[in-house]
């Protein structure tokens, strides 16, 4: 009886050491170790967890919400839910806004951010996620689509190949959960270091944040980011940009980007992002 | 006869002030403005130049050599000669080195930069180009390859779509003419900036120098490089680097490097390489 009532206590109880907010670069490992899908696991409250799925970014959010809730439950999860939401007028359920208060953990999955952002901006459930997170009462992961929304400007589209130029990425608002960061995701597997750039540029009070693919940045409650994962996490800080020329030339020529500070970050690296210093580095 | 002697004085007179190393990320314009082809024409001399074309890096010297004579002869010069060594004993020939001490510009076209070396390197011609490009007593142009050559590490080839990797660039030795740099090109346009920062993290005395399709990286006499052409050059400077790992890892793992100080140029731009600073940007 003691231990049921500390349990329900524990339940209620925010655990802020533990939570994080972890932005995947996508394609993680769901198949062999499965380390990031397990680091979320463990993050959200391991077997206790109660997760939350959202699988709206894909076209086929049945399917990818059904892949997310095998993998959780064959690590040991008891309490998960896919949250289907394909209209907006749904993120005003209060079963569903119920479940994400509860939650322990919250994953967005894969797909298309623009769909993403379309279905959850500025609803009551996404305000719930972002206080939620932002306040590190829960665990939240988004790998791919799911990761690109995490800032204030997120990144739509672009391309590669190409000299930084405005033209090669598309900027709109995604949904602010971590807003001083730019996330771009599957990164150097698809070369966007000019796209983010080109971005960054814009935004010299922002950070740009590059995922490699099965990688993923923790962001941890104390302002320090954590590396896991197979691949990197480039860090691009325009805090002491110099010079740029991009309001001066037209959309598709060369930008001048004077002054960039960029820190290529592996496996157990941390990096503060109050100070902007890899933490884990001899200074 | 005054006239004559004093042309012949003028010819034997280095010049300094106009020279240049003029590194080209290669398929620089070939047909409509030469921007770049015509800004080496005219530091070697404009109509009075005397040039040296150098095919052999590569596999079509004959076609490659001829393409180029034909664009200087268009420009106006009057004394071309290409020099199409496919054996490193030509470069004993006292006729081909009198010619090579004698010119006011030397082009080395592009193909494969360990193709050119096997021919040059550490011959008495490779000595001769060597001492007066950096003298200033002759402008010397690369491209592609030709570009390539120009430090004393070199990237052999490489690839791209991977997070930063000691494997992901092959090194070795260049014609060291610019010494203190690393230089990359087809730059943007092939998303060589992982290969570049996997390069400069084993070199953190030396400066990565990304430079794009017909774009170039104009080497001044002063110590200032200044960029010509379409796209931009991309400087990897590591001498604030306050970490890599990349002795403890293998050779294909992630890298981590932290701290570089990146600078994208484009037009016009000019960057001081003594204090490794963007000039033409206020600080």
């Amino acid at each position: 009886m003691i231990e049921l009532a500390l349990q329900s206590l524990m339940l209620k109880m925010p655990q802020p050491t533990n939570t994080a907010i972890m932005v995947i670069g996508g394609a993680e490992d769901k198949v062999h170790g499965r380390d990031i899908l397990r680091s979320f696991f463990v993050r959200a409250g391991g077997e206790d967890a109660r997760i939350a799925i959202f699988p709206c970014a894909s076209r086929e959010p049945v399917v990818i919400g059904e892949r997310y809730h095998t993998i959780f439950t064959e690590m040991g999860a008891k309490a998960i839910e896919v949250l289907n939401i394909c209209d907006r007028a749904q993120c005003n359920d209060p079963i569903l806004q119920e479940y994400v208060r509860n939650c322990t953990g919250i994953f967005m999955t894969g797909g298309d951010q623009l769909r993403l952002c379309a279905m959850l901006s500025d609803t009551p459930i996404m305000e719930i996620v972002r206080t939620r997170a932002q306040s590190g009462s829960v665990t939240l992961a988004g790998t791919s689509a799911g990761a690109a929304v995490m800032g204030h400007h997120m990144i739509a589209g672009g391309g590669s190949g190409e000299s930084p130029n405005s033209s090669l990425v598309d900027m709109t608002l995604g949904l602010g959960i971590i807003p001083e960061v730019i996330v771009d995701q599957h990164f150097h597997n698809r070369n966007r270091m000019a796209r983010l750039m080109s971005a960054v540029s814009a935004h010299p009070d922002l950070l740009g944040i590059g995922i490699d693919e099965d990688t993923c940045a923790l962001f941890e409650g104390d302002g320090t980011l954590q590396v896991l994962g197979k691949g990197t996490v480039t860090i691009i800080d325009p805090g002491e940009m110099t010079y740029t020329n991009r309001a001066e030339v037209g959309l598709a020529d060369p930008l001048c980007i004077c002054n960039l500070r960029v820190h290529i970050l592996s496996q157990g690296c941390r990096y503060d992002l109050n100070k902007r210093l890899s933490a884990s580095c001899p200074q």
